[in-house]
Protein backbone atom coordinates (compact mmCIF):
# COMPACT_ATOMS: atom_id res chain seq x y z
CA UNK A 1 0.00 0.00 0.00
CA UNK A 2 1.14 3.33 -0.64
CA UNK A 3 1.97 5.49 2.35
CA UNK A 4 1.36 9.05 2.08
CA UNK A 5 3.48 11.54 4.10
CA UNK A 6 -0.17 13.37 4.48
CA UNK A 7 -3.99 12.35 4.02
CA UNK A 8 -6.27 14.93 4.12
CA UNK A 9 -9.91 14.35 5.07
CA UNK A 10 -12.30 16.49 3.73
CA UNK A 11 -12.59 18.99 0.51
CA UNK A 12 -14.64 22.05 1.71
CA UNK A 13 -12.34 25.23 2.52
CA UNK A 14 -10.22 23.57 5.02
CA UNK A 15 -9.15 20.47 3.34
CA UNK A 16 -8.53 22.46 -0.20
CA UNK A 17 -6.18 24.66 1.41
CA UNK A 18 -4.45 21.99 3.50
CA UNK A 19 -4.04 19.93 0.13
CA UNK A 20 -2.75 23.65 -1.64
CA UNK A 21 -0.32 23.95 1.13
CA UNK A 22 0.91 20.77 1.80
CA UNK A 23 1.79 20.48 -2.56
CA UNK A 24 3.26 23.53 -2.63
CA UNK A 25 5.78 22.06 0.81
CA UNK A 26 6.58 19.20 -1.97
CA UNK A 27 4.77 16.43 0.83
CA UNK A 28 3.18 13.23 -1.25
CA UNK A 29 -0.69 13.63 -0.55
CA UNK A 30 -3.84 12.47 -0.49
CA UNK A 31 -6.60 14.53 -0.56
CA UNK A 32 -10.35 12.13 0.06
CA UNK A 33 -13.64 13.55 0.09
CA UNK A 34 -16.26 14.47 -2.75
CA UNK A 35 -15.17 16.25 -5.75
CA UNK A 36 -18.28 17.94 -5.29
CA UNK A 37 -16.21 18.93 -2.70
CA UNK A 38 -18.87 20.73 -0.02
CA UNK A 39 -22.59 21.06 -0.22
CA UNK A 40 -22.09 23.86 2.58
CA UNK A 41 -20.12 25.43 -0.56
CA UNK A 42 -21.81 24.54 -3.37
CA UNK A 43 -25.60 26.23 -1.59
CA UNK A 44 -24.13 29.64 -0.36
CA UNK A 45 -25.69 32.06 -2.25
CA UNK A 46 -23.37 35.29 -2.03
CA UNK A 47 -20.53 35.21 -0.07
CA UNK A 48 -19.27 39.09 0.43
CA UNK A 49 -16.29 37.93 3.22
CA UNK A 50 -13.39 36.10 1.45
CA UNK A 51 -10.75 38.37 0.81
CA UNK A 52 -9.86 39.08 -2.39
CA UNK A 53 -13.02 37.57 -4.26
CA UNK A 54 -15.69 39.87 -3.35
CA UNK A 55 -19.45 39.10 -3.98
CA UNK A 56 -19.26 35.55 -5.04
CA UNK A 57 -21.29 32.50 -5.43
CA UNK A 58 -21.08 29.38 -3.62
CA UNK A 59 -20.85 27.56 -6.93
CA UNK A 60 -18.18 29.88 -8.25
CA UNK A 61 -16.11 29.91 -5.41
CA UNK A 62 -16.28 26.04 -5.42
CA UNK A 63 -15.11 26.34 -9.22
CA UNK A 64 -12.60 28.53 -8.28
CA UNK A 65 -10.83 26.34 -5.80
CA UNK A 66 -11.30 23.05 -8.17
CA UNK A 67 -9.41 25.34 -10.86
CA UNK A 68 -6.46 25.93 -7.99
CA UNK A 69 -6.43 22.64 -7.22
CA UNK A 70 -6.83 21.53 -10.81
CA UNK A 71 -3.36 23.56 -11.77
CA UNK A 72 -1.35 22.14 -9.30
CA UNK A 73 -2.31 18.53 -10.10
CA UNK A 74 -4.33 18.20 -7.25
CA UNK A 75 -6.92 15.00 -7.75
CA UNK A 76 -9.45 14.12 -5.24
CA UNK A 77 -9.94 10.59 -4.20
CA UNK A 78 -13.56 10.32 -4.01
CA UNK A 79 -14.12 8.31 -0.68
CA UNK A 80 -15.90 8.49 2.41
CA UNK A 81 -13.57 7.80 5.22
CA UNK A 82 -15.19 5.54 8.24
CA UNK A 83 -12.29 5.58 10.56
CA UNK A 84 -8.75 6.64 11.47
CA UNK A 85 -6.55 4.36 13.61
CA UNK A 86 -3.42 5.61 15.06
CA UNK A 87 -0.72 3.10 14.90
CA UNK A 88 1.94 5.19 16.91
CA UNK A 89 4.51 6.08 13.74
CA UNK A 90 1.83 5.84 10.88
CA UNK A 91 -2.17 5.71 10.72
CA UNK A 92 -4.47 3.74 9.16
CA UNK A 93 -7.50 5.65 7.25
CA UNK A 94 -10.95 3.13 6.32
CA UNK A 95 -12.80 4.09 3.92
CA UNK A 96 -15.85 3.09 2.00
CA UNK A 97 -13.57 1.94 -1.21
CA UNK A 98 -10.61 0.93 0.35
CA UNK A 99 -7.85 1.79 3.13
CA UNK A 100 -4.73 4.23 3.06
CA UNK A 101 -1.79 4.73 5.11
CA UNK A 102 -0.30 8.06 5.54
CA UNK A 103 2.49 9.57 8.35
CA UNK A 104 0.06 12.22 9.03
CA UNK A 105 -3.61 13.14 8.58
CA UNK A 106 -5.13 16.56 8.75
CA UNK A 107 -9.14 16.24 9.58
CA UNK A 108 -11.03 18.58 7.63
CA UNK A 109 -14.68 16.51 7.24
CA UNK A 110 -16.82 19.40 8.38
CA UNK A 111 -19.29 20.15 10.91
CA UNK A 112 -20.57 17.07 12.24
CA UNK A 113 -23.82 17.82 14.79
CA UNK A 114 -24.69 14.58 15.11
CA UNK A 115 -24.49 12.46 18.42
CA UNK A 116 -24.20 8.57 18.07
CA UNK A 117 -27.36 6.94 19.16
CA UNK A 118 -26.82 5.27 22.83
CA UNK A 119 -25.11 1.66 21.88
CA UNK A 120 -24.07 2.88 19.04
CA UNK A 121 -20.52 2.96 19.76
CA UNK A 122 -20.36 0.13 21.83
CA UNK A 123 -21.82 -2.26 19.58
CA UNK A 124 -19.83 -0.90 16.47
CA UNK A 125 -18.34 -4.22 15.18
CA UNK A 126 -20.34 -6.10 16.46
CA UNK A 127 -23.62 -5.39 14.93
CA UNK A 128 -23.59 -2.16 14.43
CA UNK A 129 -21.56 -1.13 11.41
CA UNK A 130 -20.76 2.55 8.78
CA UNK A 131 -19.57 0.73 5.88
CA UNK A 132 -21.86 -1.72 3.35
CA UNK A 133 -18.82 -2.40 1.14
CA UNK A 134 -16.62 -3.67 4.18
CA UNK A 135 -19.44 -5.72 6.14
CA UNK A 136 -21.78 -6.35 3.33
CA UNK A 137 -20.51 -9.92 3.43
CA UNK A 138 -21.67 -10.64 7.16
CA UNK A 139 -25.10 -10.70 6.30
CA UNK A 140 -24.95 -13.36 3.83
CA UNK A 141 -28.73 -14.71 4.13
CA UNK A 142 -29.52 -12.39 7.24
CA UNK A 143 -31.41 -9.50 8.11
CA UNK A 144 -30.09 -6.00 8.47
CA UNK A 145 -31.24 -2.27 8.57
CA UNK A 146 -29.59 0.59 6.76
CA UNK A 147 -30.29 3.96 8.58
CA UNK A 148 -29.78 6.34 6.05
CA UNK A 149 -29.16 10.43 5.94
CA UNK A 150 -28.64 10.79 2.27
CA UNK A 151 -30.06 9.24 -0.92
CA UNK A 152 -26.36 8.54 -1.39
CA UNK A 153 -27.44 5.26 0.85
CA UNK A 154 -29.78 4.21 -1.87
CA UNK A 155 -27.08 2.72 -3.77
CA UNK A 156 -25.76 1.21 -0.51
CA UNK A 157 -29.05 -0.43 0.27
CA UNK A 158 -29.34 -2.19 -3.22
CA UNK A 159 -25.84 -3.77 -3.17
CA UNK A 160 -26.59 -4.93 0.38
CA UNK A 161 -30.08 -6.38 -0.47
CA UNK A 162 -27.99 -8.80 -3.39
CA UNK A 163 -26.35 -10.44 -0.24
CA UNK A 164 -28.52 -10.14 3.00
CA UNK A 165 -32.06 -11.98 2.98
CA UNK A 166 -33.60 -8.70 4.05
CA UNK A 167 -32.77 -4.88 4.21
CA UNK A 168 -34.87 -2.57 5.89
CA UNK A 169 -33.69 0.87 4.95
CA UNK A 170 -34.53 3.34 7.24
CA UNK A 171 -35.43 7.31 5.09
CA UNK A 172 -33.72 9.91 7.62
CA UNK A 173 -33.41 12.60 5.00
CA UNK A 174 -36.50 14.25 2.42
CA UNK A 175 -37.07 11.87 -0.28
CA UNK A 176 -36.44 14.51 -3.50
CA UNK A 177 -36.04 11.35 -6.03
CA UNK A 178 -39.19 9.14 -5.00
CA UNK A 179 -36.90 6.00 -3.22
CA UNK A 180 -39.82 3.55 -4.01
CA UNK A 181 -38.70 4.31 -7.95
CA UNK A 182 -35.17 3.39 -6.68
CA UNK A 183 -35.93 0.27 -5.14
CA UNK A 184 -38.43 -0.68 -7.53
CA UNK A 185 -39.06 -4.58 -8.56
CA UNK A 186 -36.68 -5.10 -5.61
CA UNK A 187 -38.55 -7.47 -3.10
CA UNK A 188 -36.43 -7.47 -0.28
CA UNK A 189 -35.57 -3.72 0.35
CA UNK A 190 -38.61 -2.30 2.73
CA UNK A 191 -38.69 1.41 3.44
CA UNK A 192 -39.76 2.67 6.51
CA UNK A 193 -40.27 6.34 6.06
CA UNK A 194 -41.42 7.60 10.02
CA UNK A 195 -39.07 5.91 12.24
CA UNK A 196 -36.95 7.70 14.67
CA UNK A 197 -34.44 5.62 16.09
CA UNK A 198 -33.07 6.68 19.69
CA UNK A 199 -30.73 3.33 20.24
CA UNK A 200 -29.08 0.58 19.61
CA UNK A 201 -28.95 -2.74 22.26
CA UNK A 202 -27.78 -5.95 22.01
CA UNK A 203 -30.09 -9.31 22.40
CA UNK A 204 -27.82 -12.79 22.24
CA UNK A 205 -26.47 -11.94 18.26
CA UNK A 206 -29.49 -9.75 17.05
CA UNK A 207 -29.39 -6.07 17.78
CA UNK A 208 -32.11 -4.06 18.23
CA UNK A 209 -33.26 -0.93 17.05
CA UNK A 210 -35.55 1.32 19.75
CA UNK A 211 -37.62 4.20 18.60
CA UNK A 212 -38.83 7.30 19.41
CA UNK A 213 -42.57 5.94 19.26
CA UNK A 214 -41.67 3.47 22.20
CA UNK A 215 -41.14 0.27 19.63
CA UNK A 216 -38.38 -1.29 18.48
CA UNK A 217 -37.16 -3.41 15.65
CA UNK A 218 -34.96 -6.75 15.78
CA UNK A 219 -31.66 -7.19 12.95
CA UNK A 220 -28.70 -9.28 12.39
CA UNK A 221 -26.87 -5.45 11.82
CA UNK A 222 -27.45 -1.78 11.47
CA UNK A 223 -25.57 -0.03 9.31
CA UNK A 224 -25.69 3.67 10.62
CA UNK A 225 -25.63 5.82 7.57
CA UNK A 226 -24.44 9.49 8.48
CA UNK A 227 -23.09 12.12 6.18
CA UNK A 228 -20.80 12.65 8.79
CA UNK A 229 -19.19 10.50 11.34
CA UNK A 230 -18.77 12.36 14.91
CA UNK A 231 -15.20 12.85 15.43
CA UNK A 232 -14.46 10.85 18.25
CA UNK A 233 -15.67 8.23 16.28
CA UNK A 234 -14.25 8.71 13.37
CA UNK A 235 -11.00 8.48 15.70
CA UNK A 236 -10.64 6.53 18.29
CA UNK A 237 -9.66 8.63 21.49
CA UNK A 238 -9.42 11.86 19.99
CA UNK A 239 -10.54 14.95 22.28
CA UNK A 240 -13.68 16.46 21.51
CA UNK A 241 -16.17 19.17 23.38
CA UNK A 242 -19.64 18.53 22.28
CA UNK A 243 -18.81 17.32 18.92
CA UNK A 244 -15.99 19.69 18.29
CA UNK A 245 -12.19 18.27 17.57
CA UNK A 246 -10.11 20.37 20.21
CA UNK A 247 -6.99 21.93 18.80
CA UNK A 248 -4.32 24.24 19.69
CA UNK A 249 -3.35 27.34 17.97
CA UNK A 250 -1.36 25.43 15.83
CA UNK A 251 -4.12 22.87 14.63
CA UNK A 252 -2.26 20.15 16.66
CA UNK A 253 -5.21 17.83 18.28
CA UNK A 254 -4.03 15.35 21.04
CA UNK A 255 -3.13 12.44 18.86
CA UNK A 256 0.67 13.11 17.63
CA UNK A 257 0.10 13.41 13.75
CA UNK A 258 -3.11 14.36 13.46
CA UNK A 259 -4.22 17.55 12.86
CA UNK A 260 -7.72 19.01 12.61
CA UNK A 261 -8.71 22.25 10.82
CA UNK A 262 -12.21 24.14 9.46
CA UNK A 263 -15.73 23.57 10.79
CA UNK A 264 -14.86 20.65 12.49
CA UNK A 265 -12.97 22.81 14.97
CA UNK A 266 -15.72 25.11 16.00
CA UNK A 267 -17.48 28.11 15.30
CA UNK A 268 -17.38 30.55 13.29
CA UNK A 269 -18.18 28.59 10.49
CA UNK A 270 -16.44 30.73 7.72
CA UNK A 271 -14.77 30.36 4.34
CA UNK A 272 -11.85 32.05 4.84
CA UNK A 273 -11.40 30.97 8.51
CA UNK A 274 -11.43 27.53 7.43
CA UNK A 275 -9.04 28.17 4.44
CA UNK A 276 -6.51 29.95 6.95
CA UNK A 277 -6.86 26.90 9.22
CA UNK A 278 -5.77 24.38 6.46
CA UNK A 279 -2.89 26.54 5.80
CA UNK A 280 -1.58 26.28 9.43
CA UNK A 281 -2.56 22.76 9.83
CA UNK A 282 -0.57 21.85 6.65
CA UNK A 283 2.56 23.92 7.93
CA UNK A 284 2.28 22.19 11.54
CA UNK A 285 2.07 18.35 9.61
CA UNK A 286 5.40 19.54 7.51
CA UNK A 287 7.11 20.59 10.43
CA UNK A 288 5.74 17.30 12.27
CA UNK A 289 7.04 14.95 9.27
CA UNK A 290 10.32 17.19 9.41
CA UNK A 291 11.07 15.48 13.04
CA UNK B 1 -15.18 62.50 18.54
CA UNK B 2 -16.71 59.84 16.43
CA UNK B 3 -16.68 56.37 18.53
CA UNK B 4 -16.56 53.31 16.25
CA UNK B 5 -17.88 50.42 17.01
CA UNK B 6 -14.09 48.57 15.83
CA UNK B 7 -11.00 50.41 15.18
CA UNK B 8 -8.97 47.88 13.13
CA UNK B 9 -5.11 48.59 13.04
CA UNK B 10 -3.21 47.57 10.15
CA UNK B 11 -4.24 46.95 6.61
CA UNK B 12 -2.63 43.36 5.83
CA UNK B 13 -4.49 40.55 4.92
CA UNK B 14 -5.89 40.21 8.66
CA UNK B 15 -6.62 43.96 8.69
CA UNK B 16 -8.71 43.60 5.11
CA UNK B 17 -10.58 40.36 6.32
CA UNK B 18 -11.37 42.16 9.46
CA UNK B 19 -12.75 45.02 7.91
CA UNK B 20 -14.77 42.87 5.22
CA UNK B 21 -16.35 40.95 7.99
CA UNK B 22 -17.04 43.74 10.97
CA UNK B 23 -18.66 45.19 7.40
CA UNK B 24 -20.56 42.44 6.31
CA UNK B 25 -22.04 42.56 10.38
CA UNK B 26 -23.03 45.89 9.62
CA UNK B 27 -20.57 47.61 12.58
CA UNK B 28 -19.29 50.95 12.27
CA UNK B 29 -15.79 50.78 11.97
CA UNK B 30 -12.37 52.76 11.09
CA UNK B 31 -9.73 50.69 9.19
CA UNK B 32 -6.28 52.58 9.74
CA UNK B 33 -2.92 51.86 8.28
CA UNK B 34 -1.38 52.07 4.42
CA UNK B 35 -3.47 52.91 1.62
CA UNK B 36 -0.32 50.56 0.02
CA UNK B 37 -1.45 47.84 2.45
CA UNK B 38 1.80 45.70 3.56
CA UNK B 39 4.91 46.29 2.27
CA UNK B 40 5.23 42.38 2.61
CA UNK B 41 2.27 41.73 0.23
CA UNK B 42 3.35 43.89 -2.37
CA UNK B 43 7.46 42.95 -2.36
CA UNK B 44 5.68 38.81 -2.60
CA UNK B 45 6.56 37.35 -6.41
CA UNK B 46 4.57 34.51 -6.49
CA UNK B 47 1.65 33.32 -3.75
CA UNK B 48 0.72 29.91 -4.26
CA UNK B 49 -1.30 29.01 -1.65
CA UNK B 50 -4.59 31.11 -1.42
CA UNK B 51 -7.47 28.99 -2.01
CA UNK B 52 -9.33 30.17 -5.00
CA UNK B 53 -6.74 32.80 -6.78
CA UNK B 54 -3.79 30.70 -8.24
CA UNK B 55 -0.27 31.64 -9.02
CA UNK B 56 -1.00 35.10 -7.91
CA UNK B 57 1.45 38.38 -7.51
CA UNK B 58 2.01 40.26 -4.40
CA UNK B 59 0.85 43.24 -6.43
CA UNK B 60 -2.36 41.44 -7.91
CA UNK B 61 -3.48 40.10 -4.33
CA UNK B 62 -2.78 43.43 -3.40
CA UNK B 63 -5.58 45.11 -5.89
CA UNK B 64 -7.65 41.95 -5.31
CA UNK B 65 -7.84 43.40 -1.89
CA UNK B 66 -8.15 46.83 -2.75
CA UNK B 67 -11.10 45.79 -5.14
CA UNK B 68 -12.79 44.46 -2.16
CA UNK B 69 -12.97 46.42 -0.04
CA UNK B 70 -13.42 49.62 -2.22
CA UNK B 71 -16.63 47.49 -3.56
CA UNK B 72 -18.21 47.85 -0.21
CA UNK B 73 -17.02 51.19 0.75
CA UNK B 74 -14.69 50.62 2.92
CA UNK B 75 -11.77 53.38 2.74
CA UNK B 76 -8.46 53.07 4.40
CA UNK B 77 -7.36 55.96 6.93
CA UNK B 78 -4.08 56.89 6.47
CA UNK B 79 -2.22 56.97 9.92
CA UNK B 80 -0.04 54.94 12.04
CA UNK B 81 -1.34 54.30 15.62
CA UNK B 82 1.57 54.83 18.22
CA UNK B 83 -0.43 54.05 21.42
CA UNK B 84 -4.07 51.96 22.02
CA UNK B 85 -5.20 52.75 25.84
CA UNK B 86 -8.06 50.45 27.28
CA UNK B 87 -10.18 52.78 29.32
CA UNK B 88 -12.65 50.00 30.52
CA UNK B 89 -15.42 49.99 28.37
CA UNK B 90 -13.70 51.55 25.35
CA UNK B 91 -10.21 52.66 23.75
CA UNK B 92 -8.22 55.55 22.73
CA UNK B 93 -5.92 55.32 20.03
CA UNK B 94 -3.29 57.33 19.49
CA UNK B 95 -1.72 58.05 15.85
CA UNK B 96 0.51 60.37 14.39
CA UNK B 97 -2.39 62.02 12.82
CA UNK B 98 -4.77 62.36 15.20
CA UNK B 99 -6.84 60.37 18.01
CA UNK B 100 -9.36 58.14 17.68
CA UNK B 101 -11.48 56.25 19.92
CA UNK B 102 -13.79 52.84 19.52
CA UNK B 103 -15.69 50.51 21.36
CA UNK B 104 -13.27 47.63 20.71
CA UNK B 105 -9.87 46.92 18.49
CA UNK B 106 -8.63 44.44 16.06
CA UNK B 107 -4.84 44.89 16.18
CA UNK B 108 -3.62 43.68 13.00
CA UNK B 109 -0.32 45.67 12.86
CA UNK B 110 2.12 42.64 11.59
CA UNK B 111 5.03 41.02 12.10
CA UNK B 112 6.93 43.00 15.03
CA UNK B 113 10.78 41.90 15.07
CA UNK B 114 11.73 44.93 17.04
CA UNK B 115 12.88 44.98 20.42
CA UNK B 116 12.50 48.00 22.33
CA UNK B 117 16.04 50.00 23.19
CA UNK B 118 17.13 49.23 27.22
CA UNK B 119 15.30 52.34 28.63
CA UNK B 120 12.83 53.13 25.71
CA UNK B 121 9.84 52.25 27.36
CA UNK B 122 11.27 53.64 30.99
CA UNK B 123 11.37 56.89 29.25
CA UNK B 124 8.60 57.09 27.23
CA UNK B 125 7.21 60.24 28.32
CA UNK B 126 10.03 61.64 29.92
CA UNK B 127 12.48 62.56 26.86
CA UNK B 128 11.13 59.75 24.79
CA UNK B 129 8.49 59.49 21.95
CA UNK B 130 7.16 58.07 19.25
CA UNK B 131 5.31 61.25 17.90
CA UNK B 132 6.82 63.95 16.10
CA UNK B 133 3.12 65.82 15.24
CA UNK B 134 2.58 64.39 18.51
CA UNK B 135 5.54 65.98 20.86
CA UNK B 136 7.32 68.60 18.78
CA UNK B 137 6.49 71.57 20.41
CA UNK B 138 8.13 70.20 23.17
CA UNK B 139 11.05 70.95 21.81
CA UNK B 140 11.05 74.75 20.80
CA UNK B 141 14.67 75.65 20.88
CA UNK B 142 16.34 72.74 21.89
CA UNK B 143 17.67 69.50 20.15
CA UNK B 144 16.46 66.63 19.27
CA UNK B 145 16.86 63.52 17.48
CA UNK B 146 15.34 61.25 15.30
CA UNK B 147 15.74 57.49 14.96
CA UNK B 148 14.41 56.73 11.97
CA UNK B 149 13.69 53.52 10.05
CA UNK B 150 12.49 54.75 6.59
CA UNK B 151 12.30 57.30 4.54
CA UNK B 152 8.92 58.58 5.66
CA UNK B 153 10.67 60.26 8.64
CA UNK B 154 11.99 62.44 6.33
CA UNK B 155 9.18 64.43 6.29
CA UNK B 156 8.97 64.18 9.97
CA UNK B 157 12.89 65.49 11.13
CA UNK B 158 11.77 68.91 8.36
CA UNK B 159 8.86 69.34 10.09
CA UNK B 160 10.35 69.28 13.46
CA UNK B 161 13.79 71.01 12.20
CA UNK B 162 11.39 74.29 12.21
CA UNK B 163 10.89 74.04 15.64
CA UNK B 164 13.53 72.11 17.08
CA UNK B 165 17.31 74.34 17.52
CA UNK B 166 18.93 71.05 15.73
CA UNK B 167 17.49 68.06 14.89
CA UNK B 168 19.81 64.64 14.69
CA UNK B 169 18.89 62.29 12.10
CA UNK B 170 20.17 58.92 12.65
CA UNK B 171 19.49 57.16 9.67
CA UNK B 172 18.81 53.21 10.25
CA UNK B 173 17.87 52.54 6.87
CA UNK B 174 19.20 52.06 3.10
CA UNK B 175 19.30 55.06 1.61
CA UNK B 176 17.84 54.96 -1.54
CA UNK B 177 16.49 58.70 -2.52
CA UNK B 178 19.42 60.25 -1.25
CA UNK B 179 18.56 62.12 2.61
CA UNK B 180 21.66 64.50 2.01
CA UNK B 181 19.17 65.87 -1.25
CA UNK B 182 15.83 65.92 0.86
CA UNK B 183 17.72 67.97 3.57
CA UNK B 184 19.27 70.37 1.09
CA UNK B 185 19.38 74.29 2.55
CA UNK B 186 18.25 73.05 5.80
CA UNK B 187 20.70 73.95 8.42
CA UNK B 188 20.13 72.38 12.15
CA UNK B 189 19.83 68.84 10.63
CA UNK B 190 22.42 66.42 11.01
CA UNK B 191 22.94 63.21 9.43
CA UNK B 192 24.41 60.31 10.95
CA UNK B 193 24.56 57.08 8.80
CA UNK B 194 26.84 54.94 10.71
CA UNK B 195 25.52 55.46 14.22
CA UNK B 196 23.93 52.09 16.12
CA UNK B 197 21.75 52.70 18.91
CA UNK B 198 21.76 50.57 21.94
CA UNK B 199 19.93 52.18 24.93
CA UNK B 200 18.58 55.47 26.19
CA UNK B 201 20.00 57.08 29.90
CA UNK B 202 18.52 59.98 31.59
CA UNK B 203 20.87 62.90 32.88
CA UNK B 204 18.87 65.42 34.69
CA UNK B 205 17.23 66.57 32.19
CA UNK B 206 18.34 65.18 29.22
CA UNK B 207 18.53 62.06 27.61
CA UNK B 208 21.65 60.34 26.48
CA UNK B 209 21.62 57.76 23.11
CA UNK B 210 24.34 55.41 23.99
CA UNK B 211 25.85 53.50 20.75
CA UNK B 212 27.97 50.35 19.92
CA UNK B 213 31.06 51.94 19.02
CA UNK B 214 30.80 52.67 22.67
CA UNK B 215 29.92 56.55 22.41
CA UNK B 216 27.35 58.43 23.75
CA UNK B 217 24.71 61.30 22.62
CA UNK B 218 23.20 64.12 24.63
CA UNK B 219 19.92 65.82 23.49
CA UNK B 220 16.99 67.10 25.11
CA UNK B 221 14.55 64.40 23.61
CA UNK B 222 14.82 61.62 21.25
CA UNK B 223 11.83 60.45 18.89
CA UNK B 224 12.13 56.49 18.09
CA UNK B 225 10.44 56.00 14.66
CA UNK B 226 10.05 52.68 14.23
CA UNK B 227 8.10 51.27 11.28
CA UNK B 228 6.58 48.63 14.01
CA UNK B 229 5.84 49.50 17.43
CA UNK B 230 6.54 46.19 19.51
CA UNK B 231 3.13 45.36 20.70
CA UNK B 232 3.98 45.71 24.45
CA UNK B 233 5.14 49.20 23.51
CA UNK B 234 2.00 49.76 21.29
CA UNK B 235 -0.55 48.69 24.05
CA UNK B 236 0.06 48.90 27.68
CA UNK B 237 -0.52 46.07 29.61
CA UNK B 238 -0.58 43.05 26.61
CA UNK B 239 0.39 39.94 27.08
CA UNK B 240 3.21 39.09 24.10
CA UNK B 241 6.03 36.47 24.35
CA UNK B 242 8.46 36.73 22.45
CA UNK B 243 7.42 40.11 20.72
CA UNK B 244 3.75 37.80 19.72
CA UNK B 245 0.58 39.08 21.18
CA UNK B 246 -1.05 36.00 22.99
CA UNK B 247 -4.45 34.93 21.93
CA UNK B 248 -6.94 32.54 22.15
CA UNK B 249 -8.65 30.78 19.18
CA UNK B 250 -11.29 33.19 19.00
CA UNK B 251 -8.52 36.10 18.93
CA UNK B 252 -9.21 37.71 22.16
CA UNK B 253 -6.26 38.88 23.87
CA UNK B 254 -6.00 39.40 27.66
CA UNK B 255 -7.10 42.78 27.38
CA UNK B 256 -11.05 42.70 26.89
CA UNK B 257 -12.28 43.97 23.74
CA UNK B 258 -8.86 43.52 22.31
CA UNK B 259 -8.62 40.95 19.91
CA UNK B 260 -5.18 40.39 17.42
CA UNK B 261 -4.52 38.69 14.03
CA UNK B 262 -2.23 37.73 11.71
CA UNK B 263 1.57 37.74 11.89
CA UNK B 264 1.01 39.90 15.54
CA UNK B 265 -0.34 36.45 16.71
CA UNK B 266 2.56 34.57 15.65
CA UNK B 267 3.80 31.83 12.91
CA UNK B 268 3.41 30.83 10.16
CA UNK B 269 2.97 33.95 8.29
CA UNK B 270 0.72 33.35 5.41
CA UNK B 271 -1.89 35.52 3.98
CA UNK B 272 -4.70 33.20 3.99
CA UNK B 273 -3.56 32.33 8.00
CA UNK B 274 -3.67 35.87 8.61
CA UNK B 275 -7.02 36.51 6.41
CA UNK B 276 -8.64 33.95 8.59
CA UNK B 277 -7.79 34.84 11.30
CA UNK B 278 -8.74 38.57 10.98
CA UNK B 279 -12.59 37.08 9.90
CA UNK B 280 -12.92 34.84 13.48
CA UNK B 281 -11.23 38.65 15.21
CA UNK B 282 -14.04 40.24 13.45
CA UNK B 283 -16.64 37.91 14.45
CA UNK B 284 -15.58 37.60 18.08
CA UNK B 285 -15.16 41.77 18.27
CA UNK B 286 -19.28 41.85 16.71
CA UNK B 287 -20.08 39.28 19.45
CA UNK B 288 -18.22 41.00 21.75
CA UNK B 289 -19.98 44.44 21.22
CA UNK B 290 -23.28 42.69 21.39
CA UNK B 291 -22.33 41.62 25.18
Amino acid sequence: MDRYDIAIIGTGPAGISAAITARVRNKNIILIGSRELSTKIEKASLINNYPGIPAVSGEQLKEAFLKHIGSMGIEITEDKINAVYSLGNYFVLQGQNGSYEADSVILAAGLSNVNAYPGEEEYLGQGVSYCVTCDAAFYRGKSAAVIAFSDKEEAEAKFLAEIAEKVTYIKMYKDSNGVEGTFAGIKNIEVLSAVKPVGIKKNGMKVILETQAGGSYEFDGIFVMREHVAPKTLVPGLKTEENKVLVQRDMSTNIKGLFACGDITGAPYQYVKAAGEGNVAALSAVAYLAK
